[in-house]
């Protein structure tokens, strides 16, 4: 990690079986393994959107080409690298082996491919919204979306991926406005609460805006390279898409109006954040709230008779564990050794692991250790259950800490633009400077450093002060850093 | 529904919330509601899928052309209807509003929407499977597909479409076939005891087989208009896709041999049995374990005192209710009249409505209706739990019962083709009847009366006999039916 941290995680994310790269340019393939964490992350969040008042739907993945144009950003930012079906047929090819496209069954309007679905979606309200009796309508749908991408890391950036997208429809700016916050806000739990991964909350500048947003809120994440990660974004669309597709309502005073929009996503980039920020050279490092196996038991044995003596053992464990909604399993293979198994189990990022071995069985005791810190000790059986809980719950918090740690000590405020790249090439992470507000400013850092403004943190004190490239006013900071 | 059931049919999906066709042709927006339902269809099978030892991954939606062509049979039945992707940018159009396909952006080899995932799958698999310790390998994957469809009805034949697919590979033949009849036992148990719809099982002749199987097991259910609907598929496809793809392993007695494959899916084509085997006139009427609302509780009130009395007593019945995991709700909006609400659920097809008006205050009493018989009784509150865990319970079996006795009403041997085709134009229903096992008889019968062989029963005695049509000896009767 510490040596080639891009590699590592490559590594890493194909050793443990989490995915791999299909021969499809661009996508991946989810492993089960890595499917079950997204499985828990994605019933975690689905719990979270229907206690917020949501319900799922869904639409269709292809868009008609001239929908994009309907909104003029929105169009800017989606229409360029995408996905396009132009025929629905094909054929013999003629005297050789194969199938050709059917020249003939050409698509009259183009399809493509959804990299988002405001524009179907909008299109749809737009007959499901007459009056204010049907507002507000908080929908949200999870599939998957295209986005034609030249270079591809697994998780992070992949043409085909998984997401879900959230699309509401208000009365009210104000009421939209509170929707987006707090779609922020449920994001925020779900990645420091479950994924233990620490975030800045904050607004994007002009040109990190969602293509058709009036404004576009956001997660930050730190990974351990130092690098920043966009972990979520919640957008306030003002009536920018009621307007494109004529989305009108009968007002509680008898007028006419736009409807206010939202929308809000998180992806299977969340894999990529929750790998990174926790992991390690022996391998994953799992918060146990999405740990598909919390705690794995393994038997040190020379004996068939020992073996089964460790089985009664384990069993009566893993219903104890059972019984605390603990998931647990016993992995008796023959066909591996003790160690290849703790190995595996590190890899795998499993959060507890039990073993237990023939001095065990004299003394009713096992050795349980914890993922995170490699802490071992010898507990009596009796004692597993309670020492469980304790673990799990402890090491949620652990990781957690140590990200916020390692995040806090990450955020360097600069004054000057030399101390700005000494700390981006030397430290990373973070940077706070205050920023002149411009385009212009910010795209002439980018250039020079490969640092973005990542956000203009919402929990900051506004204080006047001087744009650390341009020397020009600056009202507040913004946070700079490298980005995947 | 007894003077235009397709009418009906679309007309109900549309008002009762479960779904409409979208811009795009061929595909379906699927409502909150319908999706509230499919999504419990879809909890239900993958509790079931993982209990058989099943794991969930996610494979790309893209498949190269070239893969289609490698499994002979398969091509010849899905590359020809499918979505095929021949760009990956749009441009601004010179000179006019809007975007076009950017001629230069040019696949290589053009990439097909998966009609199934049978190629793209196996063409992983090779990767995976090495020796006998990699098998069983047993995945599914909840996806969406796309098959263009000229001609499409809401739920039962659209373009694109949500379902999920297993996909399993085995070391031998038998295990391979004990997995395909495992799935279809599965699948059975699902739409029988879930769904309340009878199915018959069965194995597929040859012109109806899966393109790329040895065998297609299926389940048959029957429409109220008499007309048969596939319910789901499970298909051994020996070591056909192992061939294609080159999947072999080290077997234990150190040899090499193909891997056995199975495949099976259910898909969104299921609402439409659901909706089709038990509604009315008044609407919906869904099986109590799959309705997204149990029971729906309606004040009647003329004063805002009576309403707040009412209140109280609803929520005392919610809590009990929710305590017996009956998902129920109180509908108390002033803005619509009690008629209207009953009408509305019933249209919905909420199995259980309790109603509570000023005299029920007096006595302590509700009104219960069951949807199924819309028979009602004035109950004490006291008995609420108890009488709704009985209504639903006997809900779910009668429905299934009713479904039953229509099914089995309609299966009507024949002897003569002159009496198949009275019994399929004045009765309908599913036509048993001896087959001489030929294509061109199969053809014949197809092209002069609509119907179609649905199955082989499983569950028959072989009897011989003399096939309808051609008068040619037959080993045992099949069922015939008109399909949707």
């Amino acid at each position: 990690m510490s040596e080639d941290y891009s590699l590592w995680y490559n590594e890493l994310v194909k050793k443990a079986d989490l995915a791999e790269n299909s021969p499809v340019r661009g996508c991946m393939v989810i492993k089960p393994y890595g499917f079950a964490i997204w499985e828990k992350m994605q019933a975690t969040l689905d719990k979270m959107f229907k206690e917020t008042g949501h319900s799922n739907a869904y639409f269709p993945i292809f868009i008609p080409k001239s929908y994009l144009s309907k909104e003029a950003d929105h169009v800017e930012g989606f229409a360029k690298e995408c996905a396009v079906v132009t025929h629905y047929r094909l054929m013999q090819a003629e005297g050789q082996k194969g199938v050709v496209v059917d020249p003939d069954a050409k698509l009259e309007e183009e399809l493509i491919i959804r990299p988002t679905s405001e524009t179907v979606i909008w299109n749809t309200y737009k007959n499901w919204i007459q009056s204010y009796r049907d507002l507000p309508l908080k929908l949200n749908q999870w599939a998957n979306v295209v986005r034609w991408e030249m270079r591809t890391r697994l998780f992070l950036r992949t043409s085909e991926f998984l997401w879900q997208e959230g699309h509401t429809a208000h009365e009210t700016e104000q009421e939209a406005k509170d929707e987006t916050l707090l779609m922020l806000q449920v994001y925020t739990d779900f990645v420091q609460n479950f994924m233990a991964v620490p975030v800045v909350q904050g607004i994007k500048t002009e040109s990190e805006r969602f293509a058709g947003a009036v404004d576009t809120y956001c997660m930050e994440s730190l990974m351990q390279d130092g690098r920043a990660l966009q972990a979520g974004t919640s957008h306030f669309l003002g009536q920018n898409f009621a307007k494109a597709f004529d989305v009108k309502f009968a007002t509680k005073d008898g007028g006419l109006d736009y409807v206010w929009g939202t929308s809000w996503g998180v992806s299977t980039r969340l894999m990529g954040a929750l790998i990174m920020a926790h992991s390690d050279d022996k391998g994953l490092v799992l918060p146990p709230k999405l740990a598909p196996t919390q705690v794995v038991i393994v038997p040190i044995f020379r004996s068939e008779e020992q073996l089964e003596a460790i089985s009664v053992v384990a069993s009566g464990l893993l219903q104890q564990l059972n019984e605390l909604n603990v998931s647990a399993k016993f992995d008796d293979r023959d066909t591996y050794k003790p160690g290849w198994k703790f190995a595996e189990y590190e890899l795998k990022g499993v959060p507890v692991r039990i073993a237990i071995g023939p001095r065990d069985l004299e003394n009713s005791t096992v050795e349980i250790a914890r993922r995170d810190t490699s802490e071992k000790q010898v507990i009596s059986q009796s004692e597993v259950g309670a020492e469980v809980k304790h673990l799990l719950s402890e090491m949620q918090e652990g990781i957690y800490q140590k990200a916020l740690r390692y995040r806090d000590q990450h955020i360097t405020s600069v004054e000057s633009y030399q101390q700005f790249k000494e700390v981006l090439e030397q430290k990373g992470g973070f940077i706070k400077a205050h920023w002149d507000g411009t385009a212009e400013t910010e795209t002439r850092i980018k250039e020079e450093t490969k640092a973005t403004i990542r956000c203009i943190p919402l929990d900051q004190e506004k204080s006047p002060g001087v744009c650390v490239y341009s020397g020009k006013p600056s009202e507040q900071t913004v946070l700079f850093a490298k980005a995947y």
